[in-house]
């Protein structure tokens, strides 16, 4: 069966020249992509490191074609694709850096020494590359979270193979983006099906289940996400599963806050929610404002802002109907006040953007519809009177991506609300906004369920090579039989601990 | 109902005081467990620190009545039970020295820079405890895999509070090392509830099941380690299980290992085979064995070795029982041949060990017979004839915890089986033996599954506290309301990664 391209600004599907990869397909892909994780394994890190800038290089070339794909098939522009794409071969360039530095083998050598248990033997540990891993891309981010995005940069800077599942909203982005890479890696003499790509939705169901896949990053829904999830733990073997899914993300506004510029947090948050239509999981969707004039006056501004902004198109008319009936739904439920809508009519291409108010007595009563995520540019203020009736709200929610914090200098509320963000997010902002997850070594991009399927590890930034690689111990191994980043001569100069003391530290 | 305790010396059973834990005992204890953990959060590194040594010292304190304990609830001797408290305390102490480190929290600062992706915000990361963590011991180690065993250990070394399910093999001495670990919380004012003992089956299910516990660590038999883990998955809220399962070891003499040195092979691996009555998950359990006159001599020399040892006390009658089954039942086979068994009468107390023979192409045609664990002095040599021979038979075997290799200096042989040894389990040995796991900062206990359940982290050595925390990014937050380990004048000298600059490196 033809896979099927959609473009959401023209609303014309389109038959593809790609066809919906079989279960034999599949099975046979993972197959030689089981052959080429032990290749790669055996590669060095200098040689990964160049693959990864090889990749960057290649989507670069390739810009202009893979730019007017993407646009013709997410409607999300020119700017922000340009943009996106730039971001996604800093991430390769990133990853070869983290690939360098070698911080992520976690290499250890003790030393054969008499413990006080005893003699122990000479033991070093590493982390190994799990094998093939499978990928879900996510609509939203045709670039930085789909075919070429981060799941792939890390598993492949892990040392692993990567089977791609094309996200059915971009086909031939996905394509297109998917032959830079594997083009760069057959220049670079990489095993066959280093990297694959298959399409379909019992295809990616298939990828999941494959005895040969030991690991899978997925970007997306709550539903799916946690649908595949459940394959992946009903297995045979089970296999880790990276969900990053939605997020409903907390904002307070401290009342210290609201009284010292009322008017540019109004503005700012508006900003934040409208940015690329809300179709980030990043977007705050729950904006806890204090009552009282300052509130006020920060609900005020944010409604002028909110009417002044232009619609923009979503990624799909699917995406686009979703939203429109969200808020229609909202809007009919009871303690819920729609306090401004964007101008755009709907019955042209762009969206519209909603802004909702609700007591915080109300959360507890519609809870079910406000702790749903709504993709794209909705959010919904919450008025709270004091500090308790905040922290009680902000304690009964769901776990986050994000929660973000408006505070004055000296405010007495900060401390204990940083503390409650910790326990309910990924990431704490204090005095900033959510939106834009930088790619760094620093960056956490995951959380406690439901944003997440795994809270232990990140989808973005350095540390999400983690992911893909598991401890191996070699114990009475010669020198000449070790991984060359576990010997005492330490060709790479890589980080290691060295029997208990961490690279370059000095005992005292 | 009352607990039972069991003399496997004596062979008699005997009512304890102590009584099943119902669903709302554990309830309560898990809630208490949670005001507990946000407390732990909060305190100092040096202060966890100082926990776990005061815990090694009431140990210590009590050792003469936890060993008489263990001793008559498991019959493992004064000796064996002296070492395992021994190092059990150690393994507080290392703990301690692992928190002070302070690299487990993967400190990262990122300061404030124009990236070449935009402007970014300062961004800080580190790893933050749990919560409320589940402990599952296991009867073979009443001590250091048990109440206070290196899954505590590491949970309170993370700052969570921990729920412990007393083994029904072991109550009396649960109980007692639970009451040096929480006199010594206690002491050194813990929050109520920092550790608690439940005993039980239906309280360990209700444990896992426990909205507000967040990770569960067992040790113990595969059947109960999966039902366990598909319980914690099949969760609202799925949690990470952390199960150390059981493991079919493999153990490779190559050729040219078996003709420099046949009879001390043979010896030391039927040493390593009954050791502790082969009652460890280490306990290498497939012994490949070239064919010819060397591989004979080695052949020859462990059934001498073998029918020299003593029979000892097992841990139950129904562990004996299932080992002794498990023997007759395996002499039934076709194509296995009873090489040896050790001459104590299968009507004393004692066990016996047994030594099988098969050869290499049985392998195939008996896979789920010799792919089972047995729990017991019971090791199967394979022989084989040449290297492909042996290394398809290595490939077609289950994932383990260890993978032994007996190689000479030069041996050809030694890379490409190094290399498959690291794809089929968490450590690799050579010219050593798999029994004895120490506790240090290289050490990886685990492995693929049927090992482990997560093949992503280890249950003993530093590493092990990675399984009890989540990482927190931190956008934008004053120096005065950062975590001290976060801040720029580092108090505590913990090892920070500084603008993607690991801690004491130059910048070239």
């Amino acid at each position: 069966m033809n896979v099927l391209t959609y473009n959401p600004t023209t609303g014309e599907s389109e038959l593809t020249d790609f066809v919906e990869s079989t279960a034999a397909d599949v099975a046979l892909m993972c197959a030689h992509a089981r052959l080429a994780a032990s290749v790669l394994a055996g590669k060095s890190l200098v040689w990964r490191a160049g693959l990864l800038e090889a990749i960057a290089v290649n989507l670069e070339a390739d810009a202009p074609t893979i730019i007017a794909l993407a646009d013709a098939e997410t409607g999300l522009g020119e700017t922000r694709l340009t943009g996106e794409l730039k971001r996604t071969c800093f991430q390769f360039r990133f990853f070869a850096n983290v690939v360098r530095d070698g911080s992520f083998l976690e290499a250890s050598i003790d030393h054969a020494y008499d413990s006080p248990m005893g003699p122990l033997p000479d033991l070093r540990r590493q982390l190994e590359p799990l094998g093939v891993v499978g990928v879900f891309g996510a609509s939203n981010f045709p670039l930085a979270f789909s075919v070429p995005g981060g799941d792939t940069a890390s598993a492949l800077a892990a040392g692993c193979s990567v089977v791609i599942k094309a996200h059915p909203a971009h086909p031939r982005t996905s394509f297109a983006t998917f032959s830079a890479v594997d083009r760069a890696a057959r220049d670079q003499g990489a095993p066959e099906a280093t990297v694959s790509l298959i399409f379909g939705l019992e295809a990616g169901i298939a990828l999941v289940e494959n005895t040969e896949v030991a690991a899978v990053g997925f970007t997306g829904s709550y539903a799916a996400g946690r649908a595949l999830c459940n394959r992946a733990q009903a297995r045979e073997v089970p296999i880790p599963f990276y969900g990053e899914l939605g997020s409903v993300n907390p904002l307070v506004v401290s009342p210290s806050a609201a009284a010292e510029r009322a008017v540019a947090l109004g503005e700012g948050l508006v900003a934040s929610v409208t940015l690329g239509s809300g179709q980030f999981c990043t977007k705050p969707g729950l904006l806890f404002v204090p009552v009282g004039v300052d509130g006020d006056a920060l609900v005020a501004s944010a409604i002028t802002a909110l009417k002044k902004g232009a619609g923009a198109t979503m990624l799909s008319a699917s995406i686009r109907e979703h939203f429109e009936a969200s808020v229609d739904e909202l809007a009919g439920q009871g303690g819920l006040e729609l306090l401004a809508r964007s101008t755009s009519s709907p019955s042209d291409a762009g969206s519209f953007a909603a802004l909702f108010g609700v007591d915080v007595a109300t959360l507890g009563s519609q809870r079910e519809a406000l702790m749903r995520e709504y993709f794209g540019a909705l959010a919904v203020i919450v008025r709270y009177e004091s500090f308790d009736q905040l922290d009680a709200a902000l304690d009964s929610l769901d776990p986050a991506l994000t929660f973000t914090l408006h505070v004055s200098d000296d405010d007495e509320m900060a401390p204990a609300l940083l503390a409650r963000g910790v326990t309910k997010a990924g990431r704490v902002i204090v005095n900033g906004y959510p939106t834009g997850v930088g790619v760094s070594w620093s960056m956490h991009h995951g959380g406690p369920h439901p944003a997440a399927t795994n809270s232990l590890f990140t989808s973005v930034g350095a540390t999400a090579i983690r992911r893909w690689l598991r401890p191996v111990s070699y114990q009475g191994v010669a020198a000449k039989w070790l991984p060359d980043t576990l010997r005492d001569d330490n060709p790479l100069e890589i980080p290691q601990r060295i029997d208990g003391i961490p690279f370059g530290r000095v005992v005292s």
